[in-house]
């Protein structure tokens, strides 16, 4: 085992408490060989024999009585170079490093192959909820064509936070940090970078095609303002920041990938939305199947063990049997459609005017976009008047281009929220 | 291919639509050998080559061309008899067949153990939702606790009917009849049979031990009344039919399955509490992973054929390597409770004489058999009086008891609704 933090003590003591169990499920006694850390005098959350714990990863690797890696150190390296070692050395590999994977999967991927070796990585998106499994193998005869995902557990604390208690961001983020929910930096958190990792693991696996996180479009949820979540609320929705992977028709007619991640409103029917607090859940659209969802805790080292584990008893199966699982499955190769071609729909609030013609002259600025308006209403207030606008799908880029617009009209005193609306259908 | 009714012809479909796709997934191409129906020249769904079509089931399991074998006839017999000798021809086989798996399962499982052959049965217990791959192999690291789960459309579309409209049970069938969510003979869905057959598969997979329809406690709907509905509803709850597999200690202190199919009050605020009409979920609590749901439509040709057509890809993969996947696991051999002996809480309401000494006199009927009241609640109306008492756990043989000892009462006009309460901390 590489790394021995919040999740690694977590592996380190169910192998422990649940040996037998393993031994029965796999059909060979699961034995650690060694434990590879950073400080051999950190205080962990389990007691580690000491003749197991080491400072030498690579030496770890390197052993030719190691069957299996579990790589829980995190991050791009050292990680990626002792996987490649430990598949180069003929040893199976469980990780939980949605960074890597998103950052440079395929390498990884080759790797496994020409090795002929198990990758496993459950625990990368979505902890300990059962999602990768069930894309790669359950939906193996079914065409998915969407998938929506709650996976940040810090975010979706702060907007349910902002959605119940009328909170602005700043004061949520203050309370989820607080309560351990967010780290003392949150910028991989709340500027959706973690959302993007698991995004493009998603994509890849739902559309067989190699995306990168590099191919996300990502914004992520630091200027979602308290009056932006009034806004949803008034029309029956929430905010929530949604990992989205699907298939688009591109302009020329085939079908390429659309992966991005920002926040969105979504009614209050949709299954996510019942989503609280850290809780992550993955809304899964595909022909034969319908809708689907999976529901669970997205991080902590004990649920995210069990992701990990389940994995181990699997490429332990797989060892034993001589044979592998499933590999990387890229053989779709979609192109990844840009965002300003990716069709959306928008939420514009406006505050304008009270004058008569202001209607008719916002409607206008989307007509000249091409993009058409599904809802709008109009409330009047004192002198002001606030109108809210609900456009059909249309580009990303024509609907930019409509807001940059709409900022430029006289009539507009400031446009108050724009977000962009899933979970609806046209 | 055996049966070609509502699901196979589905499977047909998509064999047809996704063959490339399922050709890249599996590595090859799959080739729909022979189709086989009771009636040639019946209506179907989708077009089946003539040439493929035939009366004789035995012949087509029986050609030695035929790797895999897709069971979708249904039933006990010949379902049994013909995946008995697809196995021992050396095909593997993939089934929908809750009825025969609850009934038979370990008969089939050891028949694929000794031919080492793949039986795969995803689409068996809610439909197209994945929830046997996640309990045998995502969670195989884990240990499970319990397993709640809504897997009848038909009786979870009746009883939302009945909380969303407050009709009685006749009327809401009667509608459910109408739309086509319930058959004309409702038999298996509302008397809990369907449900029961899921429940055994459940618990076997969850707790690693042989479970039957028959060690399965069963209790359908048709005696759930609009006032029970109703109780529920007063005290923030709601009634659902639910498939609970549980581990449960023992008098003297194992481990064992208590496996059971019943309605209950749940709390609104439970997950399962918002499923909706025919839709099914499955709670999942483990120990390491916390609590899981996985929600989805449970049943319909074509979602089941997605679950039908994800364990062809998996089996088909196998054979291309020569390998199978994981076969039963009943190394845990775990003991069934009887209904009795096992731990559960009672609701119970009754109309009693409006006096003093009253509350008391029930409180005393509670206490002698051991059962300690969580809560209770007093209404005067006229000249009667309701109570509402939720009980902490106790066996429910004491429950059952109580029950009947307020029944024999004097101050007891009637016991109104007595349901049991699940999806709630002691
Ligand atoms: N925590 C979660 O809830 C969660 C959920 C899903 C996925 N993950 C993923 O799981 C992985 C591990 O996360 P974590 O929260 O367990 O991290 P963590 O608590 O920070 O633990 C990291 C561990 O790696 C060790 N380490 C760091 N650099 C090392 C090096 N150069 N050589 C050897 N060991 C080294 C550290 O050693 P010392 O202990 O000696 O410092 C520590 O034990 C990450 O990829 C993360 O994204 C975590
Ligand atoms: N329907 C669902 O939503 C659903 C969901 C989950 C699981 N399942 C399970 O899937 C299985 C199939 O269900 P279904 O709804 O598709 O049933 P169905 O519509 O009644 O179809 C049964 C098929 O089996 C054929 N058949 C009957 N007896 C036969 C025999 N002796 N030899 C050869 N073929 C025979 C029938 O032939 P003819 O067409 O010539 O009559 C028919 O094509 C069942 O085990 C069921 O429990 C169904």
């Amino acid at each position: 085992m590489l790394g021995c933090g919040s999740v690694g003590s977590q592996v380190v003591r169910l192998l422990g408490e649940q040996a037998d169990d393993l031994a029965a499920r796999v059909g060979a006694r699961v034995e650690l060989a060694g434990v590879a850390v950073r400080r051999l005098d950190a205080p962990r959350e389990v007691d580690v024999p000491a003749d197991l714990l080491t400072t030498d990863a690579a030496a770890l690797v390197a052993r030719d009585d190691v069957d299996l890696v579990i790589e829980v150190i995190g991050g791009i390296e050292p990680a990626r170079s002792l996987i490649l070692s430990a598949l180069e050395n003929g040893a199976s590999v469980v990780t939980a490093n949605k960074a890597l994977l998103a950052e440079d999967g395929p390498t990884l991927f080759e790797a496994a192959e020409k090795a002929g070796r198990d990758l496993y990585y459950e625990a990368a998106v979505a902890g300990a909820i059962p999602i990768l499994r069930p894309l790669r193998e359950s939906l193996a005869g079914d065409r998915v064509t969407r998938v929506l995902g709650i996976v940040n557990g810090t975010t979706n604390f702060i907007l349910d936070k902002m959605d119940t208690s009328g909170a602005g961001f700043a004061d949520a983020l203050e309370e989820a940090q607080a309560l351990g929910y967010a780290e003392a930096d949150p910028t991989a958190d709340v500027e959706g970078f973690d959302a993007a990792a698991k995004a493009a693991i998603l994509a890849s696996l739902a559309f067989h095609s190699r995306v990168t996180a590099a191919d996300v479009h990502r914004e992520g949820i630091t200027d979602v303002s308290a009056g932006d979540v009034r806004s949803a609320r008034e029309m029956g929705s929430v905010v929530k920041l949604l990992a989205i992977a699907e298939l688009r028709p591109t302009p020329e007619g085939d079908d390429a990938v659309s992966v991005r991640v920002h926040p969105a409103m979504i009614p209050r029917s949709h299954p996510l939305a019942s989503v609280r607090e850290a809780y992550n859940a993955v809304f899964v659209e595909s022909e034969a199947a319908g809708q689907l969802m999976f529901y669970g805790p997205g991080a902590g080292g004990s649920p995210t063990a069990s992701a990990v584990l389940g994995d181990l008893v699997t490429v332990a199966r797989n060892h034993r049997q001589g044979t592998r699982g499933v590999g990387e499955s890229a053989y779709a190769d979609r192109a990844v459609l840009p965002m300003g071609e990716t069709r959306t729909r928008y939420h514009v609030a406006i505050d304008v005017d009270d004058r008569a013609g202001v209607l008719a002259a916002v409607a206008q600025a989307f007509a000249e976009q091409g993009v058409s308006i599904q809802t709008v209403r109009q409330e009047g207030r004192g002198n002001d008047a606030q109108l809210v606008v609900v456009s059909h799908e249309a580009t990303d880029a024509a609907l930019a281009a409509t807001v940059d617009k709409l900022r430029d009209m006289e009539i507009v005193r400031e446009v108050t929220s724009v977000m962009r609306v899933e979970g609806t259908e046209e």
